[in-house]
């Protein structure tokens, strides 16, 4: 199931900008005190390094990604989620033409 | 002062991409149920249509804005808002080179 909305957080009103804007995002922190961001990826093909773990969740659209060690894409959709190790780097890729990738973006 | 922050909101988690990730922002719900979001203009010079009336508040980077039926650019930097009538429309450039400009988009 999709998650459309979060309730009871409190958000950085400044955009973490990345990739000359093919990333944008903007964090929040929930009620519990766990640090997420929601953002997009618009058709390009990024690496991103992690520090902690992180689960990315699509919220609309799709991405293919590709773990470090890996030589997979594997698709993400909309009500899908994926993890990537701590200290690792990830690739992810939005088609030309297609809609872009929409994410929770959460630290583990 | 700028808001750095906004307390208990519900964020919408997909974005909203205009003019082809030239703007991007987040909308979300305060506790009062009023409507805002935020968002982000990389350099470029982009047009706005309005519905409501709109308050536009910078907080990062900076831009210049013309309101419909003036002919004059006005710089709006960070901690500074600015109105923009309902109905009506209104020009926001960021020059190349430029911190993007971030900010809270509300409406009344």
């Amino acid at each position: 199931m999709t998650t459309t909305h979060i309730d009871n957080v409190n958000v950085a009103t400044k955009a973490n900008v990345y990739f000359d804007g093919k990333c944008v995002s903007h964090s929040f922190t929930e009620a519990d005190g766990s640090k997420k961001s929601i953002g997009v990826i618009l058709p390009a093909t990024l690496t991103f390094n992690t520090g902690a773990p992180e689960i990315m969740e699509c919220v609309a659209g799709s991405c293919e990604y590709k773990l470090d060690g890996t030589n997979v894409w594997v698709k993400s959709s909309e009500g899908e989620k994926f993890s990537v190790p701590g200290n690792s780097k990830f690739q992810i890729r939005v088609t030309e033409g297609f809609e872009a990738y929409h994410y929770i973006c959460s630290f583990v």
